[in-house]
């Protein structure tokens, strides 16, 4: 039998060889062979499983659930308090429904095996879809959320809260309204989420669509180059503006002179004094698209100020966003620093939610290209989770990952029978119990279970207690007992845990 | 341009060639001929693109979530009673990590293009990356339950509930523990759910793998051939014996007379007289494994009937479950009768839970191959969907897709700043609140959106209003209006929607 050094050391001859430019015969020779005793390796080569999830994903423990929940409550409850419906779709789609969508990110889709029938990918973002839902369906109006993971092929970097698999919160606004009234929403969607799960100073960049294109058109960008150089422009929040420039001028072929002027608007970023003076802009303000996205821009920061949240809004012409399909308005929300010292900075710092609004992407699905206008954000939980963790880790907050009101136990052995009468009439009054899956547990071990999970009362069968018709019902935290009639146990019960 | 039209007649023209064995070159210029004709239809060929989800894949709709989020309220909160807590994991896990799991139906996991990198399988149920879970995280006691999406490339039958993407809802214990404890909770939860959810009548039909095993030894089945003719014996209910008797004597080689023998003991199904009938079973009391197996199904009907649920249990020899890991009891439940007459038969009837002990399974994964004992049962949710969405359709029930407790609207034009400001206080005072997203609407038409969703109560601003310091709040239901100052506003919304 061959063993793997073996194999390694063949490994290592056909490398050689290779490099050395052998005899095309002599490396198919020792090729052969290699295969060979790998071959031979069979059941051992088996057993090299790794016991890991795929690179990119990860287990949510139940104390990480924990956490999961408050946040999705958080996010949820925000969602609904502004009326919207909750839609659900599957997690692939078709590949042609994906295709086109994403400019430079396609490249990033997973793809499934085709396994004989339809071509299908994961799903990218959960906006993609939504468009694809409200085109089959004929919806012209709807406001939605919809939570669920979606998947790129990306570099992870998991301590940064950067996976393949993750979660997006969405909620979008689809029908023909007046002008920046669902817009102006989104935003005060995110302020009160980012709001209420307390992460720290943030701040939301907004920009327009038509203001970049405005732009790139009185900068001198040829119109074909619109979409490749607003790629570039996204970069500007992880490259400083010299490599962005380089990519601009050398790899998308950019004259110099067109990147410099970029360059000057690019850093501009301010309020609505900003969009007047930009507006007053000789070049800018003759451009078409550019007059529009400001005006558009000028009302937003008019609603926003009645919603008193102009304080953590910066209009900021940087802003770009990597996604083709948007039109209109766009904005992302980032985190400043940290609030709290436990938070590690890679953690803390940097967008936790974007989106804009997207009013052709419907009608490029609908057979006769019926536009359906629509705004939407989609909030990125994994970071906000990571930093949750953290602080939570840091605090001496003990996470309970069960509701469990009481713990039926006996004090004597042979009682199992016992035990199990009684559970099954506290779960069928709605109590929540759980009992040890042993026949004869120690009443330490059983005291002890309801310590290390925190579970709040103990009702406690003896023989005693079964003659008298009582149970015992001990306080876990004051170690206080009584007996408790049978009858009126699950009152005592509910009464106690009322608060909870 | 060539036309559509076109392009298949010369398809028929390479098909009708080729029947005709034409000579190669002829049926290869042909060919060229329709490659290039169907390039010349490019763009329309393009716009072919069918607007649909995959294959055996569905939507939910906001009225399809509301039902869903019953449905698992009902299951998570009987999971909650009974103390579990709650993982997550990636939808894809290492395609080693499903190998050797599934038995025949291995064929049927959805596998991930390779596109460089690790090779990828979609999840074919939530059991065995729990045991992967399990073994990764070195946990060997746990109670946990899981509910996700899982993939099968199965035949859908849509209209019968039973699709490619499907949600199980699953709750496992991990843990050496005295035995049937655990096994009799499985079942009770499947009976609370069932009982819950008024489904109609149901039966819970138990057996164990062992007394399978059993049986199959002393029927004269050759060891190496337990598995498959397991696999033909879980056939029984959706095929009569005749059928699965000729694949196991034709297909898979059994001896009539093993089949024949095998076919006396699937007829038996009972309770308790019967686990004690088989003990005193010449053949199959001479077999440890049915031995054992009886053994424990006697204590576990002893179980059961102290929590009650014996008339809705079968002890049932022809239930097989095709999955290969099960080691002990195997259970599942099926809806017996329909008790709605709005509901289709074909969607009331069949299974609807189902489970087992797999006592081997996180041994499959840890390297020094240690067994942490298992038993869990998985609710399959998509039928009882489909029966619940039936039972909405027919009954005369109003389902509300949103939680919204106000509408702000305004009695005259010109007050949308107002409206905003108002709306505003609300959502930061965490009132649920929406107002149309129109400059001016008309008052009819917020009052019929209110009609329409279910909002209950109407905040109107008008100019009077405003001097007043009050807010106008209506009464949907009862078209009752009262002036409520604008800072007891809040209060009086709370009040009156505290009920709901």
């Amino acid at each position: 039998m061959a063993d793997e050094a073996a194999v390694r050391a063949q490994a290592d001859t056909v490398r050689r060889l290779k490099q050395e430019k052998a005899e095309p015969d002599e490396i198919a020779k020792e090729v052969a062979k290699l295969l060979e005793m790998k071959a031979q390796l069979g059941d051992e080569g088996k057993s090299k499983f790794v016991l890991k999830t795929p690179k990119g994903t990860r287990d949510y423990s139940p104390k990480q659930m924990a956490i999961r929940e408050r946040v999705f409550n958080a996010i949820i409850n925000c969602f609904k308090r502004h009326g919207a419906e909750v839609i659900d779709t599957p997690v692939f789609e078709l590949k042609e429904t994906l295709t086109g969508k994403y400019g430079e990110d396609s490249k990033l889709i997973y793809d499934l095996k085709d396994q004989g029938g339809e071509l299908l990918s994961l799903r990218y973002d959960l906006t993609v879809p939504f468009a694809r839902y409200l085109a089959m369906n004929k919806i012209t109006n709807i406001k939605r959320y919809h939570i669920a993971k979606v998947y790129r092929r990306d570099n992870p970097a998991m301590t940064r809260g950067r996976y393949r698999e993750f979660y997006q919160c969405d909620f979008d606004i689809a029908g023909q309204f007046d002008p920046m009234i669902p817009d102006a929403e989104c935003l005060k969607i995110v302020h009160e989420i980012l709001s209420e799960l307390q992460l720290g100073d943030f701040l939301i960049k907004v920009n327009d669509r038509r203001i970049l294109d405005g732009m790139f058109a009185v900068c001198g960008v040829p119109d074909s180059k619109f979409r490749t150089i607003c790629s570039s422009v996204d970069k500007l929040d992880k490259m400083p503006w010299d490599d962005v420039r380089s990519e601009m001028v050398g790899e998308k072929g950019l004259s110099p002179e067109a990147a410099d002027r970029i360059g000057e608007y690019v850093q501009l970023h301010g309020g609505l004094d900003l969009i007047e003076q930009l507006l007053q802009d000789p070049k800018l303000s003759q451009n078409k698209l550019a007059k529009e996205g400001l005006g558009d821009m000028k009302l937003l920061f008019e609603y926003l100020t009645l919603f008193g949240i102009t304080g953590k809004i910066s209009f900021d012409l940087s802003l770009a966003r990597g996604l083709d399909y948007y039109t209109g308005v766009i904005f992302e929300a980032v985190l400043l620093q940290q609030e709290n010292d436990h938070v590690e900075e890679s953690v803390s710092v940097g967008s936790v939610a974007g989106g804009g609004r997207y009013d052709g992407l419907v009608g490029m699905f609908d057979p006769k290209g019926r536009k359906v206008p629509c705004v939407g954000v989609s909030i990125g939980i994994e970071r906000i989770f990571s930093i949750m963790e953290q602080k939570v880790e840091a605090s001496a907050e003990k996470i309970r990952t069960t509701e469990t009101q009481v713990l039926v136990a006996s004090a004597q052995k042979k009682l199992l029978e016992e035990r199990l009468k009684l559970i099954s009439e506290l779960w069928d009054a709605g109590i929540k119990a759980e009992m040890l899956y042993k026949k004869n547990p120690k009443l330490l071990n059983q005291l002890q279970y309801c310590e290390d999970t925190g579970i709040p009362l103990v009702a406690i069968v003896g023989e005693q207690e079964l003659k008298d018709g009582v149970v015992k019902l001990r306080v876990v935290a004051t170690r206080e007992e009584v007996d408790v009639r049978r009858e009126s146990l699950v009152e005592e019960i509910k009464t106690r845990t009322s608060q909870s």
